[in-house]
């Protein structure tokens, strides 16, 4: 093994997770990750904010300092710098540190905080395991073969949120909190999707009566998406345990992943 | 190819999406579909009415006329017009017209505007893409094949919600919301959804006890149409294995991938 | 044919729906049988029940003496008219007729109504078509094999919502509504089953946080039954198109109910 | 057969349900832990607590007695004390009588009775019977199969949460509710989940908006889980089809009902 350049080695430690100080690196970023998001949440309680804000304010700038120098570290190790710049994670770890350093000369950066929320996306880098990248695939694929049936289930139960979000506009009308159609279909998504706040809620028969119907169709219409998914997980798991090998003594084909030798007439496969 | 008339090309450009003037006009069919059903919206909100009236008005009289013209272009082109016209989407294409003239005439014509919102369904005429086609019909198919389970479902979900809902009546009585049986009822339809407005909520023991086993039985209930739909659409997706095989003999169709003799008639498959 | 007596021709129209009269039959009785609950229903509504109560009292009376006439006419044309008498649907049709006698005698005769809305149950029986039958059956038996997995699940259920109501007593305590730990668990109920009325909601943020977890698990956990039923219908599904029968040439065994030809060697099946 | 010794017999009667006694046992001790669980409920309900607040103690106290002598016993009979005494159970059942005796010499031990709920865990080891084990074994193998995919998909929904929660509080602020990012977590998982108590609900356009989107999320991403579960279970029922056969060659279990010879190392079966 080829002695490893210094550059080689912090690309490792940060990009890969295979090392034991690639692990460890892995492990206490994430726990920054976690205690800088917590730190934002907490500074928006205000008796908490009252209190510690000072604290607060220094761990904000620790975790901060610490995540630009992990920046300079991933631009400095990778092969090509713009391509990290400018990819998903790039601008996502700019996104971490601008906020604090903007609100140094900023008075008022309230709306910078949700940037610095974003932060949590870096946990699902972090998250590399292989056994976590395959699940995540999987459901990914899953979702990605049913696109086309969700698309329409969507446009389905859009039109019919429309439609009866408009009609009970006219029944229930202003005097019963359904001050206007856009409204209205709040209340029929608060309704189809079975949330049902309560803040918004028919008082006449005919309304009521309506409602009655658009609850059932969605308490009925959730089978919809569920079958989908659920069928494309089916094909998806029942492909994936099969090779595409063939027996070349019988020209079987149906194998199992582990298998070695054909189940049918015993032949070695390839 | 021989030269088309001008019918035939506008039949080609409104009914068809081959031609890149067919995607065209599609797409800003789509668009002058979904702008005229937002500005139907925005017109039942008080404040921009007030506003902005007037602009909203100019823009449904110029997407009505843009309408009235497709409608008559669709009524000319078609080869047989009056088949079109008493068609689910001629009278769709009728009735998203017809509002804004009637309102010319009549005063307070304030009902005409939920039939300007069914103009919406248009949208799933423009949505003719095959990938959406193939997928609507597998839900349809999935949804027709579980029609007679669906019923069931929904006949005892109905008994069970009249029968609770008649028995909260009893127990709650007028003093804690629960005004009649048809209001029971609607509290129960509320309950076994799961949508829980809170509007109306049982108040003595007896009532919040039997509410209790009214979730429980709304909760897991939902099992039952998703395990219908489930799996109906697994089954729908494995048929797709079948080959597209006709028995030359007796021309049965439905043969197995694995098949090599027609199961109907014994005739050897190719 | 022979000729039938009255009382079969009476059996044949009343118990069964092969033929025409039979069929006339079933429809007017569930005709008044929806009626009869639709009065008992309005009936509750104090406006309609001052202005109508004359008219719903007619009605009431001429579907009881109806029914008492099918009543007497089951057990005339029934072979053992004991078996009928004590069987659950001779128990519903005695109790769908009783009440209103009862009313006679007995005032306020309030707690009767409910037995008349046993009726409902009634309609069942008329819908003895066969797709239904078996559509009702493949339910049934899906949600019989899987009885010992839904108690198992509902066992879990029940524990966790009175572990946590328990808890949520402890911290919310009376003052924000968690009067008792049957109120805590009530509360727990509707939350886990994400009905949530609103009438008792955590104030508290330690009753906030463990509130947020039991919406997770009753989110997650809804998967289970449905993940449960969805399996049992499909095996059930792909178990109902099979016969047991064997090829007599080659011995496979996989054959579709309608096949009538092994579709391995094309021998014919007995 | 030999005869057995006191403690075996003893043993027997705790520890198994095979013969008439231990069923006696068990069905005992069932009822006991239920009504101990019911007590420890009615006795936090004000009024019954003032009322029979001295026939609860005494209940009390007799159970807890029957459940030290079981104790005992349990320590007694069975042949490694230690083992039981740290396990799972002999925690659960030693603080099953710890409270009530602690209560004794401490006074306010309002906390104590949550440790008498957990009474209730003692149930799972009384059903003890073979279809409900299976069950319970199925249902748990199938969560642990689909254990990575359901921590990628709980990720998912937690980041989502927080980043909409946290938007929510810039847009909805705290004059509508959203008085901190904690609490408008909270807010999101209880729209998310559809659990919707309606306690704090958006009041601005943006805010409804963006509530909408969150909901039609929650209800379109249940389908997810139900998915991985669904697939997990017929994945398992269908594993039922293969053959208990062992290649006598290589000892490899996991063969299919149709295989003829062993896939790992070509042996055939018998």
């Amino acid at each position: 093994m080829t002695k490893k350049t210094l550059k080689q080695n912090i690309y490792e430690i940060i990009f890969e997770a295979d090392t034991p100080v690639g692990k460890v690196f892995d492990i206490t970023l994430l726990i920054a990750i976690i205690l800088s998001v917590i730190i934002v949440m907490l500074d928006s309680v205000h008796d908490l904010a009252a209190k510690y804000g000072g604290v607060f304010s220094i761990i904000e700038w620790v975790l901060t300092i610490l995540f630009t120098i992990e920046y300079i570290l991933r631009i400095y190790s990778v092969k090509k710098s713009s391509k990290y710049i400018f990819s998903f994670y790039g601008i996502i770890d700019l996104l971490s540190i601008l906020p604090t350093y903007i609100g140094l000369f900023l008075v008022g950066g309230h709306y910078l905080m949700i940037i610095r929320i974003l932060r949590l996306l870096r946990v699902f880098r972090v998250l590399k395991l292989a056994r976590y990248v395959t699940a995540a695939r999987s459901l990914g694929s899953a979702l990605n073969n049913s696109r086309a049936k969700i698309i329409v289930f969507l446009e389905v139960v859009i039109s019919v949120v429309i439609i009866i979000g408009s009609i009970m506009y006219l029944i229930e009308g202003p005097e019963n909190g359904f001050t206007s159609i856009p409204v209205a279909i709040y209340w029929s998504i608060v309704t189809i999707t079975t949330v049902g706040y309560g803040d918004i809620a028919p008082q006449t028969v005919l309304g009521q009566s309506l409602a009655s119907v658009l609850m059932i169709i969605g308490y009925a219409i959730i089978a919809v998406p569920t079958g989908i998914i659920s069928s494309e997980m089916i094909m998806g798991s029942q492909k994936k345990g099969k090779t595409a090998q063939v027996c070349q003594n019988c020209m079987f084909e149906d194998h199992d992943e582990d298998a070695k030798y054909c189940k049918k007439c015993g032949e070695k496969l390839s």
